[in-house]
């Protein structure tokens, strides 16, 4: 007798992109969900296994691939978002952003502003984010509430911040957070250094012990800019990658946000200590901040995410628009259209952000015994047709919007553009009212 | 007694944009339009004329602003879409495109992948295209049936085309197409050789010549690649745009696409001549082709609009996020994000459009006398909220999809996302029967 699997929830009747090592696609295919789990991803009628189901979504014509993942965002941002614009960096800081954060980087509106973030992630595709900002528990109750996943990040620096008025309190507060959310379905840990230039050596490298201790991954903004490169090479002769280095940062596994400028040395030194680098495309051109090299730390086997960094600088936090914008860019600064294919370049929107956090056995493809965390995408439009190559309307036409149904964790949180967790047109309203408050 | 302005169609109680000189902005605002025109933009209630209307649309909540300009496009190319990614630019030709159009570049399916194209960019908010292309006749034909305006540029070059074996035909044609168009409501005309370096002295001289008569644009591909740079400084001693300048084809209003590779003489040659550019971004960082120095022929008064070029190298057709990619690759090249803030890109997205092909008192701004071409947007979504700048949250958050309603020639064309005017279910369908033909 054959065996009946039993699941909560069977996608039917779908084109299935896994993008499993081989790129292997079933169309119709068949996906099955038992405790937040693929325990099922395969052809569809005639040859689907037995099984029995509480819920059956019908994806007929339907596009199902893994989810989108934004390997860096300062997601309670977002109540900044077009504050300063066509601005260098530390105008738009110092006039804009830091003057607005000492009066409204409140718990509540670091909840606020990363709700309102979050349903942006989930219409355009994204399950996951990993988040540096602070009040780091309001963010985690934030994608808790939505049903998405994070992976926290208090950004630590030796200036006072609007959560902790010294550096000793984050630690304290960390070890905490570390034990609240140990084995959570949906909220993991980093520890965050703010940057090499806003935190001391100790500092550091507390950072980097803290992160080795819990086996979670230290994260930090590096070589962002000319002027961090330039300042670390006349006062110590050396790049910020590599000063991180001669501290031990890099003993352990890092994930390093930016990266624009970067020596042989240290892409070596970032290829050695197997770190993930998220590159920030949007982000970086609006504030011509530099273009991370990509391609040749792709080359070397360095897995490179996409980070949409905070809404406030972007301003839009879509993986799909800035892996867009990351490819064209890289093929006009390389002058060499090759580089960075179709393939890698979804690669970089899904599966790269999961090796960087190391999560590749959990989450980046559809495939048996991963997370159930996938999006189902409406390709019956104009600007899909005619679909010649689907990695190619993905990559080069496909809009956020596209996004119908996103599941994650093994729910459905968004069905047929319906946010089914948040009350949506509630948060809207109070960010306008918070927004009033801040023209005021 | 006071005059009641009578009115086909009144836009109550909305958020207006005008993109006027001044940015002048109406909010509650009213528009009302007659004849295709509009009679009145100016503050809604209680100041507000007084008005008969046939139909009234409430606006309430939405945006509204002027359609998007699409300076360069091969709209039946849609067909084509995603054949060939990844490719040097004569590889993608050589072993893609061209056996392809000599297979399929038939009057029908020009005409549907027209058809398919302009669904596209009523979609993304774009009421009018500058064409390039075979078979113009079908453009127009499909631009009239969908209800948007097109610029005719029946694509002429000294070899043998799937349309005409020889040069000498297009002529006929032209003058045939020229008589057809004049006055037209949607259609207006260009004389279009394809680039330098495929027609012929003698083709170039008559193309311009042609144009000069029926006093509409010569447009032409020009300073695309380096190495049409490099071949006209070799084989002549000069540029492309110096050989076109020294035939006289400069003499009369021309609009040039692409223009990446320029000497001071060449941007000199385009200001004195009052020429209009459009940059094309999406298409030309994909093929790695180059970089248009966009600030500087702006800094010199050029009006440069945004092509999106066809969408076999594009692979969409959004002015929006052409416009959007040209912006933010300005400021990387030039290393300062200060270059094209948001003000200057929306006017390139719109305005400029229109003063590159000199329709600048009937396009690009809502104002008394010039047609009623717009768009409503829903900005009631997480990615433009909160609204600090609304031309900051368009240029850089704003999605194709928000557009809800476009209005071309004052008739609602799309309306709540359906296209009124065409039945894009059998259209898709149409597109998909080709391509299964194509694949055979």
């Amino acid at each position: 007798m054959t065996e009946i699997l039993n699941c909560d929830l069977a996608i039917t009747n779908a084109y299935i992109l896994t993008l499993d090592d081989d790129f292997t696609e079933f169309a119709p295919g068949l996906i099955l969900i038992r405790n937040g789990k693929l325990v099922y991803v395969g052809p569809d009628q005639p040859y689907a296994p037995r099984y029995k189901t509480t819920e059956t979504i019908n994806a007929r014509n339907k596009l199902v691939m893994p989810a989108f993942f934004n390997a860096h965002n300062h997601a309670g941002m977002s109540i900044y978002r077009g504050l300063g614009n066509d601005l260098v960096l530390d105008d738009w800081l110092n006039r804009f952003v830091w003057p607005m954060e000492a009066k409204f980087a409140t718990p509540e509106n670091v909840h606020l502003g990363t709700l309102l973030s979050t349903m942006e992630m989930i219409r355009s595709g994204t399950n996951i984010f990993a988040d540096m900002y602070f009040f780091e528990e309001e963010v985690a109750r934030a994608a808790e509430e939505i049903g998405m996943r994070v992976i926290l990040g208090e950004g630590i620096l030796n200036f006072p911040t609007p959560h902790f008025d010294n550096a000793e309190k984050y630690f304290t507060y960390l070890e905490q957070m570390v034990t609240q959310y140990r084995d959570h379905s949906l909220v993991g840990i980093s520890i965050s250094a703010h940057a090499p230039y806003t935190c001391s050596d100790e500092l550091l490298k507390r950072v980097s012990e803290l992160a080795a201790y819990h086996q979670v991954p230290a994260t930090i903004h590096l070589a962002e800019t000319q002027w961090e490169y330039d300042s670390y090479m006349e006062r110590y002769g050396k790049t910020s990658t590599q000063y991180l280095a001669d501290l031990g940062f890099f003993d352990h596994h890092v994930v390093a946000y930016h990266c624009n400028y970067l020596s042989e040395t240290d892409r070596q030194i970032l290829k050695q200590s197997g770190s993930g680098v998220a590159t920030i495309t949007h982000s970086n051109m609006k504030l011509a901040s530099g273009v991370c090299p990509v391609k040749d730390l792709m080359n070397r086997g360095i897995p490179v995410a996409i980070g949409t960094d905070g809404p406030a600088s972007n301003n839009n936090q879509s993986v799909l628009m800035d892996m867009r914008s990351s490819v064209l860019l890289q093929k006009t600064i390389e002058k060499d259209p090759t580089v960075l294919d179709t393939h890698t370049a979804i690669r970089m929107a899904t599966s790269n952000g999961a090796k960087a956090y190391r999560m590749e056995n959990q989450l980046g493809s559809l495939e048996i015994d991963k997370q159930a965390d996938l999006i189902m995408i409406d390709t019956d439009q104009p600007h899909w047709q005619p679909m010649h190559d689907v990695y190619a309307s993905i990559v080069y036409a496909m809009l956020p919007s596209d996004v119908e149904t996103v599941i994650v964790n093994g729910r459905v949180i968004m069905k047929d553009r319906k946010l089914l967790q948040v009350d949506e047109k509630k948060i809207l309203h109070q960010v306008k009212t918070l927004m009033k408050k801040m023209n005021q």
